[in-house]
C-alpha cells in the first residue's frame, strides 16, 4: 500500500500513528504529497486534493483519514481501534471532535497560507480559534480516560493537540493542563506518537 | 432522539434522508438549530458549532453527521446503508468525497456570508469550487452505480449535488449530464430524497 501525506498533515499523521500502533507500517510505503503543487499526482488520487490518501495495491484509492484508519484496523490483528460495541459511539465522537479541531486549525493557517495579507479576516480566524478553544475547554472537564488500551478518538485527539503543538506554539498547555497531562500520559502509552511528530 | 440541525445544511439532509429511508424518523424530533445564534444550545451540544448533532434520551451527544448516520443504521432492521463486506471501502470512501464536496461548496458560501465584501477573496473560492469540480469530472466518467439498494456513499453524493442546485443554480446540471441522470435516478428510487428539499 502506498500512503501519500506530508510530514506536516495531522490527518496524515494520525494515519501513520494508527499504523504503527498496529505493526502495520511495514505494508506501508510513505510517498510525500506535496500539497502545493498543482501537478502533484494526489489530486488525482483524490480529486478533493486532501491528504492522505491511501493507494492499495490494486490502485484502489480509499480517503479520507477517517476511512482509511478504519480500513487500516480491519488489518489490525491486535486489540481493535474502532469499537465495536456501545463504546464505539463515544470514540467515533471524539474521533469527529478531534478532526474538527484540526480542521479549524487548518482553517487558521489557511488564512495566511492561501490570501494575499490584505484579505486575511481576523473574524474569520477568531471563529476558528473559538472552535478550537471551545472544543478543549469540553475536553478540558471531560477527559477522555483511556481504559485499557486507546481507540481511534484517543488517536485523534493526540493529533489534534500536536498539531497546536506545531502550528501555535503550544499555547494551549497554559490553559489546558488536564489535556497537558493526559497528552503525556497518552504518548508515553503509544511510543508512535513522538516517532511521527510533525514537520515542515 | 433530537436532531439538531438546520433546513438548508446539506449534512443533516443526509441524516434526515438516511433516518426517512431506514424507517426511523418516527423516533426522532428535529429541533431546528440557529447557525447564525451564538447562544443557540446547539452549541454546548457540539463545542465545534456544528450541526447536525444527535442528542440521544440519555443526553449523550453523537455528531459529526457520518457518525449519526453509522448510529442510525446500526438501529435500522432493514438493508444496512453501511456495507460490512469489502464493498464498504468504496462505500466510505463515496461517501468521504461527497462530504468533501459539501465542504468545498459551504466555504464558499460562507465566503459570503462571514466576512466583509472586502476581505473576500476571489482565489480562495476558485480553489474550493475547482475541488467540486474535480470531483464531479471523477464522478461523472465513473458514475457510483446502485446495485440493489443505495448505501451511504449515494446518499451524501445525492445531498452534495441537491446543495449545489440549491446554492449555485443547479450550474452543475449544464455540464455533468450522467450525474443528472444519477441524481434522478436515485431520487425515484428514494422517495425521502424530494421529501428533505432544502429551504433557507
Amino acid at each position: 500500500m502506498i500512503l501519500r501525506t506530508s510530514h506536516s498533515s495531522p490527518f496524515g499523521r494520525k494515519v501513520k500513528l494508527l499504523a504503527i500502533h498496529c505493526g502495520l507500517m511495514g505494508r506501508i510505503h510513505v510517498e510525500p504529497a506535496n500539497t502545493r503543487n498543482p501537478d502533484d499526482s494526489f489530486h488525482t488520487q483524490n480529486p478533493l486534493g486532501k491528504i492522505p490518501v491511501l493507494v492499495l495495491d490494486s490502485g484502489v484509492c480509499i480517503f479520507d483519514s477517517h476511512v482509511i484508519c478504519e480500513y487500516l484496523d480491519s488489518l489490525n490483528q491486535g486489540t481493535k481501534l474502532f469499537p465495536q460495541g456501545p463504546e464505539r459511539w463515544g470514540a467515533l465522537t471524539l474521533a469527529a471532535l478531534s478532526d474538527g479541531l484540526m480542521e479549524a486549525s487548518l482553517l487558521q493557517v489557511y488564512e495566511k497560507r492561501y490570501r494575499p495579507e490584505n484579505k486575511q479576516f481576523e473574524g474569520w480566524i477568531k471563529m476558528q480559534a473559538n472552535k478550537v478553544s471551545n472544543g478543549l475547554e469540553v475536553l478540558e472537564n471531560n477527559i477522555p480516560q483511556i481504559e485499557q488500551s486507546p481507540h481511534i478518538g484517543h488517536l485523534g485527539l493526540a493529533c489534534a493537540l500536536g498539531y497546536l503543538d506545531f502550528r501555535f506554539n503550544g499555547n494551549w498547555r497554559k490553559k489546558y493542563t488536564n489535556l497537558e497531562e493526559w497528552l503525556k500520559q497518552f504518548s508515553n502509552l503509544v511510543p508512535a506518537y513522538s516517532a511521527t511528530l510533525p514537520t515542515d
